[in-house]
Formats: structure tokens, sequence, C-alpha cells
């Protein structure tokens, strides 16, 4: 008969009370099989099939050999030290098993348009120790007993920065040797007095070349506790990547300035947080960030020069860890930050993120996923396999470039419709200052679609369309360069001067969506999906959640498919960042996205010229034949070619 | 018949480049074997004995399997990636063998007072790549092409510091793409443009309490090219280690301010070593550091106050990496910043470089280092096994606490002869303005043999000593505690003040003298050493190199051994820090002696107490029985015990 003891933390109010329980045992079962026996706890996700490695214990006494699965799923060290899994461990005599302390907690993330399930399990983990006492007669260093402590407690290996040893003396005599701390890889973050394990945050981050918006996370619970956003304070330096590149390419001086711009705007964005959750920066002890592949490197003040010359390199692909305190990022000084890894030169991390948090990489169906923004950033998925391209789009879709383009803020027209005359919405409700992306789709597909633009962009003249009211008819006028439409008449504006759309504009339009319309159809091609094959569309990215989807398929800009397969899934990078930061898993399957994705340079493909071309055409006026509710009303007319 | 071709890069000018040879063999050779009849050249230390692990090659074709030993010698990513050892890899059909390129070089290294021989290798290495150009259809990052061209070199893994990001675009692009990369373990110090491997420069430091020194190495020689000392800056802030541990406890700012006086201490040095070689600090890429282990602590901003209270914990005890940005340190902000390890609170890493400058730990000889501070630190090594101790002697032999007392500078009494009257040589050839440790020692022994102070310390009454000179006579007086000796009358010294040994003076020297005594017996007690016993006593640091050793041993500081097996080592604890900056070997040794030298804290032993109590006492007169060529002229005298 053999004796196996089973050893455990408990909390007990705010402090950790050891208990134990012995059970006796004849048979040849597992540690695992005993201790469900005896009700007592050991982690297993897999369920004790030996493959998750979770049901990691310490056992002291005669046991069976280490198997395969063991040699595989532990490390070297914690199998010299006696770590064992338990559910292939076998006594064979008395035995003692130490059960270490951990919390796995399963949570679903929500997602706006995505819901992936993933395992509560940071890569950053809290641990709470006893550390032995220093003696007269030892004199082993505070850092070594402390580290003494953290190896029996089964993490194998640990550094102490020099910034968390420089009051390691006092934290470990503050409450009578009894510390917790933080470790990330062998990198240990924090050491703090007494029991602090009850308390875990992070921050999921993106940068965006305008916006950058930021989340803390409950790293114990996985769960958002607040969002905060700001505009990029790189904006100063210009307004798009390319103009930031250029910048930065000026000299080292150039580069800092860009970096401690999107530094002192994440560290607003902390500050902010901590307004609203009341959880102070140094608490923060680990972040995930996500953003294209320049506002990467501009954020750790790495050269961008080169992305933005053929053929596009970046200085770095794989996912960076870098130190807080390195970026002058204000949370806890030793906390990691992650930046995920980057495809190329176009496409970044934020498209890792979309990736991850739409489960891209695991569908079958064939999946196409669009971010439209400067650059336009496509993904396609077919049975595991992905590609991706980038194509530059230019800010017209952001209003820049457009004689009466503006962002998407107060005085925008976001929303176009045209009936007898042309009717449209104001964000804000104010007089209009100017159109934003979504309003010139909406408008350019309303024009399209009444006659007033042909099919090869042209603004026709008033007398070559037929069927127009006078209303509508009164708003087509001879301009600098053929003719321009007058959206909204001086009187009812915000600053007493006609919004106009020129032939300019659309012209610009045309180019935008020719871009994005062609990388996608290359990626078709390499996948050899035709339009009506695609199961699903998704639009990532703010810009996603406000354009229309009959308006961009109407305009061309979207593959031609039905209206209710393509779904907006919002500002899905961050979500791909919060992910990774509480699940190590997703981490891991981050830097495997990254290497598996098959990307494209499209200005290296012959093909591509012809189908910019091509895509550069607006769409034949064909919206009656499609199921949209909204507009099927409305009766194309001729329209020469 | 199977062909070999051997690969290798050899330099030629200022480039580098590639040769080969092949070879053609029927029968079961090693590849070390193959290449030395084809005159090839391969690095193997042990002599092809299988030991060493150095002659690593990149083997691609059929071999034999993996020895064991190769298994044991070599980390599994070089496993993996095709390295073997030449003297185990056998070839099994046509193979191409790479052999990486290294230089190893002897030399030896002179130290004051003793020579130890390392070969040349340090632990920091340059590494010439070619790295490949970055390609429209491939966009790998240039961080993963430098990274895979490092692995292809046989550098398995490496991490790249942002910092060294930030221009990599730039530097990898200055010189097509070949740049030198200089690696410490895995982490990347620098990568520069072209071929710079011709040049690689390290620092060795030794912070002391009063006084830091630094020396400018060169890392491909191994030689010192130049020497440069400043007073600690901590001064102002307490002359001794218990003051500022004192002053460093009130805060965390006063802590900083410590560090920071010592770091700008330290980046004068550099810059003094700027001036004498032309070496710029950008250009030095590794430090190693030795210092008390308060110094250790204080330089690197960590709390020192439990080094001062019983148990007299320090914060680490084991070697400690940084990167000298994270200290300021005026080197290349990469750099690898090594504080060497430390045995306990008050035996710092000084004392291990003192040992291993000295070849103790190698010792089959009954040999004995003292090194005399503020504290004796102690260390006996007998066939391997050595103890060490360390005594709180207080600053009386650095002329501190002593009423006339001075550092040793300019108008201090340096040397001290007494026969008919006292004669003295002043530092400078100025007038005295007081006594330095040297000269107080010598004041004693000689007033101890001529009998003026007697056996117990006390300052005689003129009446009570035999046959002095009327010049000896009017020198003894009464003071305000007992009689005072006049060392220097007020018409000759620099201040027109007298110079005086009061008797309190006398009890100071006593109980300095008395620990260190004590702590050697201790020692010699543990080994079961007798004074006779002693094969060799070293004396290290500055004060061990002024010192009369006959005074020394006149006033029972030391033990009683021919004058002839003394033997000052000068400043060997720097020499220690440099043979752990050139030699890679040196440094392991460093940590292995640490944690072999068992540590006796004297204040935990009772007998500790009466080995001192009986130390303050001064030895019997019998130094005429010594083989002193000196002073053996000179007759003893009768004291009252």
């Amino acid at each position: 008969m053999m004796r196996v003891t089973f050893i455990w933390q408990e909390q007990s109010g705010d402090s950790w009370q050891q208990r134990q329980k012995q059970v006796t045992t004849t048979g040849d079962k597992t540690v695992l099989g005993l201790a469900r026996e005896a009700d007592v706890k050991i982690d297993a996700t897999c369920g004790g099939r030996g493959r998750c490695g979770r049901c990691k214990v310490l056992i002291c006494g005669p046991l069976n050999e280490v198997s395969e699965s063991e040699k595989q799923l532990l490390a070297k060290e914690e199998l010299a030290g006696g770590v064992r899994l338990a559910c292939y461990a076998r006594p064979k005599g008395d035995i003692q098993v130490e059960i270490p302390t951990s919390k796995t907690e399963l949570v679903q993330i929500l997602t706006e348009g995505t819901d992936q399930t993933v395992p509560v399990e940071p890569d950053i983990t809290k641990r709470y120790l006893v550390v032995e006492k220093p003696q007269l007669e030892t004199p082993a260093g505070d850092r070594e007993r402390l580290l003494a402590a953290l190896h029996k407690s089964g993490q194998p290996a640990g550094k102490i920065p020099v910034r968390v040893m420089t009051d390691l003396p006092e934290v470990l005599r503050r409450r009578d040797h009894k510390v917790t701390v933080t470790c990330w890889q062998d990198h240990i973050v924090a050491v703090e007095s007494g029991d602090t394990t009850d308390e875990l945050y992070g921050l999921a981050i993106d940068i965006g070349t305008t916006t950058v918006v930021g989340g803390l996370v409950d790293l114990r619970q996985g769960k958002e506790l607040a969002v905060a956003a700001r505009l990029n304070g790189q904006a100063a330096y210009g307004a798009d990547v390319i103009s930031r590149v250029e910048y930065a390419s000026n000299g080292a001086a150039q580069l800092r300035r860009l970096q401690q711009a999107v530094v002192d705007t994440l560290n607003g964005i902390v500050a902010d947080l901590e307004k609203k959750t009341g959880v102070s920066p140094g608490r923060i002890s680990r972040v995930v960030l996500v953003g294209n592949t320049c506002m990467q490197h501009l954020a750790l003040g790495i050269s961008p020069t080169y992305i933005a010359r053929s053929p596009y390199t970046p200085a770095f692909s794989q996912r960076i860890d870098v130190i807080a305190a390195q970026l002058r990022l204000d949370v806890h000084p030793e906390a990691v930050v992650t930046f995920l890894p980057n495809v190329a030169g176009f496409v970044g991390a934020d498209t890792i993120g979309v990736v991850l948090a739409t489960g891209l990489a695991k569908q079958s169906r064939r999946v196409v996923m669009i971010d439209i923004g400067t650059n336009g950033e496509l993904v396609m998925s077919y049975e595991g396999k992905m590609v991706s391209c980038s194509t530059a789009a230019g800010p017209a879709f952001e209003g820049a470039q457009i004689s009466s383009g503006m962002r998407a803020g107060e005085g925008a027209i976001e929303f176009v419709e045209i009936d007898q005359d042309m009717d449209s919405l104001v964000i804000g409700g104010t007089r209009p200052r100017g159109i934003c992306g979504s309003g010139l789709i909406d408008l350019v597909a309303e024009l399209l679609r009444v006659g007033i633009i042909d099919q090869t962009g042209r603004l026709q003249d008033a007398a070559e369309v037929d069927g127009l009211s006078p209303q509508l008819l009164d708003r087509i006028r001879p301009g600098e360069m053929g003719n321009e439409f007058v959206v909204a008449w001086a009187d009812a504006t915000a600053d007493g001067q006609d919004i106009v759309l020129t032939q300019k504009d659309i012209r610009e339009l045309q180019l935008a969506k020719g871009a994005i319309r062609a990388g996608t159809k290359i990626l078709q091609k390499m996948l050899g999906i035709e339009d009506d094959d695609i199961d699903e569309l998704l639009l990532a990215g703010a810009f996603g959640n406000y354009i229309r989807k009959e308006s961009a398929m109407g305009m061309g800009l979207l593959p031609t498919i039905p209206l209710d397969r393509i779904r907006s899934v919002g500002n899905a990078a961050r979500v791909g960042a919060r992910l990774c930061l509480i699940s190590q898993a997703s981490l891991e399957e981050a830097s495997r996205v990254a290497s598996e994705i098959e990307y494209v340079e499209l200005s290296g493909r012959p093909d591509f010229q012809e189908a910019f071309m091509d895509a550069m055409l607006f769409p034949p006026n064909t919206l009656s034949s499609q199921d949209s509710t909204e507009i099927d009303k409305k009766v194309p007319r001729d329209q020469a070619v």
C-alpha cells in the first residue's frame, strides 16, 4: 500500500494557507486519477489526455519512468527539479505531491462582429512566494534566495532586472519575506510585498495612422475594463504613412520626434484609462500592440525609410518584445511590450490582429477581409491557406485630396441619397462643411445610379442625362476640369461656400477604388475564387463600420456578392491584440499566422497593372438585379460607356 | 572514395575571402584528422581529445552518428543546424565542411606580483557577415535576414535590442549589406557597416571606496592600453562604507545620488582613457567591474541597507550583467557591464578579483591573502579549499580617527625609523602635515621595539623606559588620556603645530590590527594552519604596496613568518577584472570561486571575541630573532606586560 500526500495552497481571506490530504492506493493509478478520487483539484485543460501539459506537479518519492510526452511538454529544468505531469506520473511507493497554484478560467471574448473563445492564460503570471530568511551562517543574497523560492515554485529560471533589484531588500522585508513575483518568461517584471496575486493588468493597443486606441484589460478575468482613444500625435508631421516615413527619413532627430509623439499619445491614453478605472499606470505589467508596419517602426523609433522604397523592406517582420522603460511608456517600467509581427512593409501587425480576431486562419470557407485606409490591406483565406496584399488606395476615402473632402467629424456629410433631389445626413446635425469617406462613396454610387456619372467616371453634361429632376439638373455645372456637381448650396453650408464634387475628385476616387478592387481580384485569381464563390466578406477598421455596403458595391469597390455576406468587424485589430494579451496561445498563433500568410507584392506582378486599369472603371449599372432592398426600386438609366 | 571539401574565410588586406580545399579519403578518419593532413587549420584547444568543444564545424553530407560528447558540448540549436565537432565527425560519403573564423591567442598577462596566463577568449565576439539583400518577392525584414546570416555563421540565436534596430536599415545598406556584428551570448551589442573585426575594446574597473581605477583593454590582444584613476565621487557623502550605507538608507533619492556620483566618476575615467588612447567611449563594448559588496550595490543603485545590519545580507551575491545604458555609463549603450560575484556582505567582488589574479584557487600550498582597508578581507587557501572572512578594522590604517592621521598624500609621514632620535620620510618631501597608515604602522612598531609602547599598548612615562636618548625622552609627554609621543615638533611642521601620537591613537590601532589578526587566526584555526605553516602571505591593495612588512609584523598585524614569504600583489582586484574581461574561462572561474569560498561570519563565532581580545595586545618583542636585515641590530628592551 502506498501513501500519496497532496499539498496545495488555498486562499483564505487575503492570505494563502497550505492544505494537505493523504490517500492510499495499491493499484497502478495516475496521480491525476488519485487526485480526482480524493477531490483534490489539479488543473488539466485537456482532461488528462496528456496533451495540454498543464497538470504540472512537484513530486518527491518513487515514480514510474518519465514518459516521452512529458519530455516534450516539460522543460529540462522542470524535469530535473522533480516536476511531472499528474496525468502520466504513477506512484511506485509513498510520494508527496505539491500542486502549484494557478488560475485558469475560460471567458468568451465578444468582439464586434466576431466571437473568439480563448482560455485566459496570459504569458505573464504572478507567483506568491515565501522566501527563506537570511541567516548569519549563509551569506546568500536576497536575489539568490528569491530565485531559489521561485525555482521551488516551478519557475525554472528568472532574471531580476536591476531596476527591480533597487529596492528588493526593502520589498522582501516589508512583509516578512512574503512576496509576489510577476514573471514573463525568465524576465521578472516586478516583486511586490505580500500577496498581490489578485490583480494583474495589461494594455491592448492599436496604433492607427490617425487614431490610437487602447484598452485596459484585467488579465485574471480576460475582461476589458475600459477603452480610451486619442488622435495620433504624429499627425502634426504628416497625415499619412508616406509623409511620416519621409519626415522620419530626414534624420535621427526627426525619427525620435515621431517616436516621442506617439509615445506621448500612448501615455495620454494610459492616463485616460487611469481616470476611468482608477488603475494607476505602474500596475500595468503587460502590453500588446498592433499597428501598421510603419506605425510599429515609428513607435519603436526604428527607421522606416526602406518600407517606402522598393523592395519595401521593413526593418523587422517578426514580433518584437521590448521593456516599457525603453520606450518611455508610462506603465510598469519593466513591463514587456510586444509588437505583433508584420507580414510585409504594408501588411502590418494590425492585419495580423484582424486575422486573429476574426478567426480567419481557421476558416475552411472562402473569406475575404478588406481593411480600407490610405492603404487597403486585403487577406483572403480558403482552407487554411491565406494570401494577402496591400494596395496604395491613397487618402481619398479619408476625405483627403478631395476638393470638399474632410474627416468624419462634425459637419461632414456622411450619408447621401438621390431621389428627386439630393438628400444627405450631416454628422452632428449641423450645416455641412464637407464630405467624408462614407458620404463620398454614397454620393458617387448614387450619381452612377442616376446616370450623372458614367462608367468611365465622366461627370455628364446636364443635357446628356435623361429624366433628371430640375433640382438635380441644376446641380450639374461646368468646373475647372470638366463638370462638377453641387452637393450643397452656399446658402446652406457652414462657411457659405458651395460644397462640390469635381471631375478630379471622381478620378481620385476611381484610383482609390481601382487599387483595392484590383488587389482583391489578384488574390481571387491566386486562390481561384470568383466573386460568387466568396462565402463572406469582412470589412475591418472604423471605416468599414460606417460605409454603406450597397454603395461600396455600387461603385465597384467590393466584389459583387449578396449584401448579406458582407459583415463589418469594427476595430478587430485591437481585439486581436487583446486576444494575444490574455492568451499565450493567441500570441503564438500571431507568429504562426504571420509566417504562414503568403504575401503578394502587387507592384511585382505584370497582371496587376491590367487589373488596376480595368478596376478603375465603374461597374455597369446592374444594381437593380441585386437583392438590395433599399434601392431596388430605383430604375437604372442607360449610360454612355 | 569520399570527397571532403573544406571551406573557410581568410583575411586578405582588410577584407575576408572564402578559401577552399578538397581532399579524398577512404578510411574512417575524423574531419579534424583529415584537416590536419590537408594543412587546414581547425581550432582545437584540447588537441582533438573531444574535451574543449572548440573544433565546431558546419557539415553538409553523410556522417557518423552524433556522439554523446557532442550532445554535451554542443547546443541543441547547433546540432539541429548541422554543427559537429571535427574531432568526432567522420565522413560517410562526400561532405562539405565549413570552418568558422575564430581567433585565439595566448598572451601572458603580467600583473604586479603575479602572472596568470590566460587565453584571449573574451565572452564578446565580432562576426563579419554578408547579409542577403531584400527582394520584392520575399518580404523578410532586415532583422530577420541579419539573424539568418548570423545563424549561418554559427551563432545559433541572437536578440537585437531596439536601440541597435533604430538605424539597422541604414547600417545594412551603407556597405552593401556587409556588416560586423558584436555578440555577447544572444545579446547583439552592435551592428556596424563593413568589416570592423580588427577592433574590440573593453574596460576593467575596480571601484574602491576611496579610489576608482579603470583600464582600457584591447580585447583582441588582451593588452591593457591605458589606465586612469579618479577619487570616488561618493566621498562627498561619507569617507567609509558604513557612512555611505547610512546615507543611502535615507531614501531612494539619496541612493540615486550615490549611484550618480560613482557613475560620474566612471565616466570621467572613460574620458581620461579616451584622452590617453584616442579610443572614443562608444567603441568600448564590454565592461567588467569589481568592488566591495557595498560599492557594487551603490554603483547599481541597489539598496545596501541590509549589508550593514545583522545578518549582513547583500541584495545579490551572484554576478550581475547589466546594459551600460541602464547605468548611464558612457560606453557603447548596449555594452554589457558585468559585476563580478560577491562572497558575502563584506567580502566582495574585489576579493574574487584578487583570488583570480593571484591564482589562489589553484594553490596547493598554504597561502594567505590579506587586503587591508576599512575592512580587512582575508582569504586562506589550502589544497583547493578556501575560507574567507571580513573584519571591521575601521579606518585607522587609512589615517582616519587618528589625531594626526591623514591619507597618503603630500605632507604625510609615510616612513619612520627610530635610532637616537626619530627619523621620517614625508610624501612630496615637504614639511609634515600628519601621518598616514604606513607611517603609523612604522611608528608604532618602532615605539614598541624601543619600549616606549608596552605590549598592552600603553605609552610609558619617560621614567619607565630605560636607555632612551634625551631626544626621544623629550618626545614623551603627558596628554589628555595618558601620555602622548611627539612625532614632529611645531617648528618643523607645515601648520606650526606638533604632530603627536596619543594614547587614544594607539588604542584605535590596536582595535584595527586586533580585528585583522584575529580574523587571520580564526581562518588558520579552521584550516589547521600554524603561522609557521604559511607558505606565502599576499598583501593586496594599494596599502599592501606601501606598508613595511617588518613593521606590520612587528606590531602584530601579520602572522609571524619569515619576511621573504610576504609579497605585495598591488591592485590585484582590477587585474582579476581584466582577466575576466579577456577570458570567458576566468569569468566562469569567478562564479565558481565565489560559490566555493567558504565564508566565515566572525560575529557569529564565540571564539572570535576571545581571539580579538588576545590579538589586540602587541606581540612580545622578539623581532631580533627574525631574519630582518634592516632592524636586526636593534636591541629589544624588556617590557612590562
